[in-house]
Protein backbone atom coordinates (compact mmCIF):
# COMPACT_ATOMS: atom_id res chain seq x y z
CA UNK A 1 0.00 0.00 0.00
CA UNK A 2 0.52 3.59 -0.18
CA UNK A 3 3.99 4.45 1.95
CA UNK A 4 5.36 0.86 2.29
CA UNK A 5 8.05 -0.50 0.20
CA UNK A 6 6.65 -3.55 -1.85
CA UNK A 7 9.02 -6.19 -2.24
CA UNK A 8 7.53 -8.99 -4.89
CA UNK A 9 8.09 -12.06 -3.02
CA UNK A 10 7.04 -15.13 -4.70
CA UNK A 11 3.92 -15.82 -2.88
CA UNK A 12 0.46 -14.99 -5.33
CA UNK A 13 -1.11 -14.55 -2.35
CA UNK A 14 1.27 -12.08 -0.89
CA UNK A 15 1.47 -10.16 -3.87
CA UNK A 16 -2.56 -9.34 -3.87
CA UNK A 17 -2.46 -8.80 -0.03
CA UNK A 18 0.15 -6.50 -1.06
CA UNK A 19 -2.32 -4.53 -3.40
CA UNK A 20 -5.72 -5.07 -1.14
CA UNK A 21 -4.83 -6.51 2.43
CA UNK A 22 -6.92 -4.92 4.67
CA UNK A 23 -10.49 -4.80 5.60
CA UNK A 24 -11.10 -0.79 4.98
CA UNK A 25 -10.31 -1.12 1.58
CA UNK A 26 -12.23 -4.38 1.10
CA UNK A 27 -15.21 -2.39 2.22
CA UNK A 28 -14.28 0.37 0.05
CA UNK A 29 -14.57 -1.75 -3.36
CA UNK A 30 -17.75 -3.48 -1.56
CA UNK A 31 -19.16 -0.06 -1.40
CA UNK A 32 -18.16 1.42 -4.60
CA UNK A 33 -19.76 -1.89 -6.57
CA UNK A 34 -23.05 -0.95 -4.42
CA UNK A 35 -23.29 2.69 -6.35
CA UNK A 36 -21.64 4.45 -3.65
CA UNK A 37 -18.79 5.97 -6.11
CA UNK A 38 -18.65 9.52 -4.03
CA UNK A 39 -16.13 10.36 -0.97
CA UNK A 40 -19.30 11.55 1.37
CA UNK A 41 -21.09 8.54 0.58
CA UNK A 42 -18.36 5.71 1.40
CA UNK A 43 -17.67 8.03 4.60
CA UNK A 44 -21.54 7.71 5.86
CA UNK A 45 -22.06 4.14 4.46
CA UNK A 46 -18.59 3.17 6.45
CA UNK A 47 -18.52 5.42 9.56
CA UNK A 48 -15.15 5.76 8.66
CA UNK A 49 -12.27 8.67 9.71
CA UNK A 50 -11.73 10.88 7.30
CA UNK A 51 -8.06 10.80 6.99
CA UNK A 52 -8.43 6.38 6.81
CA UNK A 53 -10.75 6.87 4.10
CA UNK A 54 -8.62 9.60 1.73
CA UNK A 55 -5.78 7.33 2.38
CA UNK A 56 -7.72 3.72 1.44
CA UNK A 57 -9.09 5.42 -1.54
CA UNK A 58 -5.13 7.18 -2.78
CA UNK A 59 -3.89 3.78 -1.96
CA UNK A 60 -7.05 1.65 -3.79
CA UNK A 61 -6.11 4.47 -6.75
CA UNK A 62 -2.61 4.24 -6.56
CA UNK A 63 -2.71 0.10 -6.83
CA UNK A 64 -5.33 0.33 -9.80
CA UNK A 65 -8.29 -0.97 -8.38
CA UNK A 66 -10.30 2.30 -8.14
CA UNK A 67 -9.85 5.18 -10.89
CA UNK A 68 -11.19 8.56 -10.24
CA UNK A 69 -14.02 10.13 -12.76
CA UNK A 70 -15.30 14.07 -12.09
CA UNK A 71 -18.47 14.29 -12.23
CA UNK A 72 -18.94 18.03 -11.30
CA UNK A 73 -16.63 20.67 -13.06
CA UNK A 74 -17.69 23.29 -10.86
CA UNK A 75 -16.20 23.03 -7.89
CA UNK A 76 -14.41 20.07 -9.48
CA UNK A 77 -15.46 17.13 -7.78
CA UNK A 78 -14.53 13.52 -8.51
CA UNK A 79 -15.64 10.19 -7.68
CA UNK A 80 -14.10 6.65 -7.50
CA UNK A 81 -14.97 3.88 -10.09
CA UNK A 82 -13.90 0.30 -10.64
CA UNK A 83 -10.78 -0.58 -12.76
CA UNK A 84 -10.86 -4.01 -14.52
CA UNK A 85 -8.63 -4.67 -11.29
CA UNK A 86 -10.94 -3.76 -9.01
CA UNK A 87 -14.00 -5.47 -10.85
CA UNK A 88 -11.64 -8.61 -10.97
CA UNK A 89 -11.55 -8.65 -6.99
CA UNK A 90 -15.43 -8.35 -6.53
CA UNK A 91 -15.84 -12.23 -6.63
CA UNK A 92 -13.11 -12.80 -3.72
CA UNK A 93 -15.35 -10.51 -1.83
CA UNK A 94 -18.42 -12.81 -2.50
CA UNK A 95 -16.21 -15.96 -1.27
CA UNK A 96 -15.52 -14.23 1.58
CA UNK A 97 -19.24 -13.22 2.22
CA UNK A 98 -19.73 -16.92 1.50
CA UNK A 99 -17.61 -17.60 4.09
CA UNK A 100 -19.06 -15.18 7.01
CA UNK A 101 -22.45 -16.49 6.07
CA UNK A 102 -21.23 -19.57 7.66
CA UNK A 103 -19.28 -19.16 10.12
CA UNK A 104 -20.17 -15.74 11.74
CA UNK A 105 -23.97 -15.62 10.01
CA UNK A 106 -26.07 -15.25 13.19
CA UNK A 107 -29.24 -12.93 12.35
CA UNK A 108 -30.76 -11.31 9.09
CA UNK A 109 -28.16 -11.10 6.06
CA UNK A 110 -27.72 -9.89 2.64
CA UNK A 111 -28.18 -11.75 -0.11
CA UNK A 112 -27.19 -12.01 -4.03
CA UNK A 113 -29.52 -13.56 -6.23
CA UNK A 114 -28.76 -14.80 -9.94
CA UNK A 115 -31.18 -12.59 -11.99
CA UNK A 116 -31.96 -14.68 -14.82
CA UNK A 117 -32.47 -18.03 -12.65
CA UNK A 118 -33.75 -16.55 -9.19
CA UNK A 119 -32.12 -19.00 -7.26
CA UNK A 120 -29.42 -17.39 -4.67
CA UNK A 121 -25.48 -17.18 -5.26
CA UNK A 122 -23.63 -19.81 -3.82
CA UNK A 123 -20.01 -18.52 -4.54
CA UNK A 124 -17.34 -21.46 -4.51
CA UNK A 125 -13.45 -21.20 -5.05
CA UNK A 126 -12.82 -24.20 -7.75
CA UNK A 127 -10.06 -24.95 -10.15
CA UNK A 128 -11.68 -23.67 -14.08
CA UNK A 129 -9.42 -26.65 -14.92
CA UNK A 130 -10.97 -29.52 -13.03
CA UNK A 131 -13.83 -27.72 -12.10
CA UNK A 132 -13.31 -29.11 -8.33
CA UNK A 133 -13.90 -27.09 -5.42
CA UNK A 134 -10.24 -25.96 -4.17
CA UNK A 135 -9.97 -28.34 -1.42
CA UNK A 136 -11.52 -31.41 -2.26
CA UNK A 137 -9.00 -32.67 -4.52
CA UNK A 138 -4.86 -32.91 -3.46
CA UNK A 139 -3.20 -29.78 -4.69
CA UNK A 140 0.77 -29.74 -4.60
CA UNK A 141 2.85 -26.36 -4.19
CA UNK A 142 5.96 -25.83 -5.40
CA UNK A 143 8.31 -22.57 -5.02
CA UNK A 144 9.57 -21.35 -8.56
CA UNK A 145 12.76 -22.37 -9.80
CA UNK B 1 -10.42 -9.21 16.16
CA UNK B 2 -9.85 -9.28 19.55
CA UNK B 3 -9.85 -6.12 21.24
CA UNK B 4 -12.27 -4.22 18.90
CA UNK B 5 -15.75 -4.79 19.65
CA UNK B 6 -17.92 -6.74 16.72
CA UNK B 7 -20.96 -5.11 15.38
CA UNK B 8 -22.68 -7.45 13.29
CA UNK B 9 -24.28 -5.65 10.47
CA UNK B 10 -26.27 -7.41 7.20
CA UNK B 11 -23.48 -7.64 5.08
CA UNK B 12 -21.88 -11.12 5.51
CA UNK B 13 -18.16 -9.24 3.61
CA UNK B 14 -18.04 -7.34 6.90
CA UNK B 15 -18.74 -10.63 8.48
CA UNK B 16 -16.29 -12.15 7.32
CA UNK B 17 -13.30 -9.72 7.38
CA UNK B 18 -14.35 -8.87 11.06
CA UNK B 19 -13.40 -12.29 11.23
CA UNK B 20 -9.95 -12.15 9.50
CA UNK B 21 -9.72 -8.88 7.84
CA UNK B 22 -5.69 -8.31 7.05
CA UNK B 23 -2.31 -9.17 5.82
CA UNK B 24 -1.06 -10.78 8.51
CA UNK B 25 -3.77 -12.56 9.40
CA UNK B 26 -4.06 -14.28 6.19
CA UNK B 27 -0.78 -14.64 5.51
CA UNK B 28 -0.63 -16.54 9.14
CA UNK B 29 -3.12 -18.75 7.51
CA UNK B 30 -1.19 -19.57 4.51
CA UNK B 31 1.76 -20.65 6.18
CA UNK B 32 -0.38 -22.86 8.93
CA UNK B 33 -1.34 -25.05 5.98
CA UNK B 34 2.25 -25.19 4.64
CA UNK B 35 3.12 -26.64 7.77
CA UNK B 36 4.45 -23.66 9.30
CA UNK B 37 3.18 -24.45 12.70
CA UNK B 38 5.43 -23.09 15.27
CA UNK B 39 5.43 -19.20 16.21
CA UNK B 40 9.11 -19.56 15.82
CA UNK B 41 8.31 -21.17 12.33
CA UNK B 42 6.20 -18.46 11.20
CA UNK B 43 8.00 -15.36 12.76
CA UNK B 44 10.80 -16.25 10.29
CA UNK B 45 8.81 -16.87 7.78
CA UNK B 46 6.76 -13.66 7.97
CA UNK B 47 9.64 -11.33 8.97
CA UNK B 48 6.96 -10.08 11.49
CA UNK B 49 7.17 -8.41 14.51
CA UNK B 50 6.47 -10.77 17.41
CA UNK B 51 4.00 -8.88 19.94
CA UNK B 52 2.35 -8.80 15.95
CA UNK B 53 2.22 -12.07 15.07
CA UNK B 54 0.69 -13.13 19.16
CA UNK B 55 -1.72 -10.68 18.30
CA UNK B 56 -2.90 -12.36 15.33
CA UNK B 57 -2.51 -15.38 16.27
CA UNK B 58 -4.32 -14.54 19.61
CA UNK B 59 -7.46 -13.15 17.53
CA UNK B 60 -7.23 -16.51 14.85
CA UNK B 61 -7.47 -18.82 17.94
CA UNK B 62 -10.52 -16.46 19.58
CA UNK B 63 -12.07 -16.27 15.74
CA UNK B 64 -12.25 -19.99 15.46
CA UNK B 65 -9.82 -20.46 12.71
CA UNK B 66 -7.01 -21.73 14.19
CA UNK B 67 -6.85 -24.01 17.14
CA UNK B 68 -3.23 -24.36 19.62
CA UNK B 69 -2.20 -27.83 19.92
CA UNK B 70 0.17 -29.26 22.57
CA UNK B 71 3.32 -31.08 20.95
CA UNK B 72 5.61 -30.64 23.94
CA UNK B 73 4.97 -31.67 27.28
CA UNK B 74 8.35 -30.00 28.79
CA UNK B 75 8.73 -27.62 28.05
CA UNK B 76 5.24 -26.89 27.67
CA UNK B 77 5.20 -25.79 23.86
CA UNK B 78 2.03 -25.10 21.79
CA UNK B 79 1.71 -25.53 18.07
CA UNK B 80 -1.13 -23.69 15.84
CA UNK B 81 -3.54 -25.91 13.40
CA UNK B 82 -6.74 -24.98 11.22
CA UNK B 83 -9.84 -25.70 12.53
CA UNK B 84 -12.55 -25.95 9.74
CA UNK B 85 -13.61 -22.84 9.13
CA UNK B 86 -9.73 -22.28 9.09
CA UNK B 87 -9.59 -24.70 6.36
CA UNK B 88 -12.36 -23.20 4.62
CA UNK B 89 -10.39 -19.81 3.94
CA UNK B 90 -8.19 -21.50 2.14
CA UNK B 91 -9.61 -21.54 -1.41
CA UNK B 92 -10.22 -17.66 -0.53
CA UNK B 93 -6.23 -17.41 -0.31
CA UNK B 94 -6.26 -19.28 -3.23
CA UNK B 95 -8.55 -16.86 -5.03
CA UNK B 96 -6.47 -14.14 -4.14
CA UNK B 97 -3.61 -15.21 -5.01
CA UNK B 98 -4.64 -15.90 -8.37
CA UNK B 99 -5.70 -12.03 -8.52
CA UNK B 100 -1.81 -11.08 -7.51
CA UNK B 101 -0.74 -13.12 -10.12
CA UNK B 102 -2.70 -11.27 -12.85
CA UNK B 103 -2.49 -8.05 -11.62
CA UNK B 104 1.05 -8.17 -9.35
CA UNK B 105 2.41 -11.10 -11.13
CA UNK B 106 5.91 -10.22 -12.33
CA UNK B 107 8.93 -12.35 -11.72
CA UNK B 108 8.60 -15.74 -10.50
CA UNK B 109 6.11 -17.18 -8.48
CA UNK B 110 5.05 -20.42 -6.55
CA UNK B 111 2.38 -22.65 -7.95
CA UNK B 112 -0.42 -24.99 -7.01
CA UNK B 113 -0.56 -28.36 -9.44
CA UNK B 114 -3.60 -30.99 -8.91
CA UNK B 115 -1.97 -33.72 -8.01
CA UNK B 116 -4.06 -36.23 -9.94
CA UNK B 117 -3.83 -34.09 -13.73
CA UNK B 118 -0.46 -33.03 -12.90
CA UNK B 119 -2.18 -29.37 -14.47
CA UNK B 120 -2.05 -25.79 -13.08
CA UNK B 121 -4.41 -24.89 -10.22
CA UNK B 122 -6.39 -22.20 -11.75
CA UNK B 123 -8.80 -21.01 -8.88
CA UNK B 124 -11.84 -19.36 -9.68
CA UNK B 125 -14.88 -17.56 -7.57
CA UNK B 126 -18.17 -19.64 -9.41
CA UNK B 127 -22.07 -19.64 -8.45
CA UNK B 128 -22.05 -23.39 -7.34
CA UNK B 129 -25.63 -23.41 -8.43
CA UNK B 130 -25.31 -22.27 -11.84
CA UNK B 131 -21.84 -22.87 -12.30
CA UNK B 132 -21.03 -19.76 -13.75
CA UNK B 133 -18.30 -17.40 -12.37
CA UNK B 134 -19.41 -14.44 -10.38
CA UNK B 135 -19.57 -11.51 -12.61
CA UNK B 136 -20.39 -13.24 -15.92
CA UNK B 137 -23.97 -12.66 -15.10
CA UNK B 138 -26.14 -9.94 -14.03
CA UNK B 139 -26.88 -10.85 -10.25
CA UNK B 140 -29.18 -8.75 -7.90
CA UNK B 141 -28.44 -7.36 -4.31
CA UNK B 142 -31.08 -7.48 -1.79
CA UNK B 143 -30.92 -6.91 1.97
CA UNK B 144 -32.78 -8.63 4.60
CA UNK B 145 -36.49 -7.92 5.51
Amino acid sequence: MTGEKEILGTCPVDRGLTRVGDRWSMLVLRDVERGLTRYEQLRTSLGIAPNILSRRLAALTEAGLLKKRRYSQRPPRDEYVLTDAGCDFLPILMAIGAWGRKYNGAGALSQHFDVKTGGVVRPVVVDANTGAPIGSRPLRFEYPD
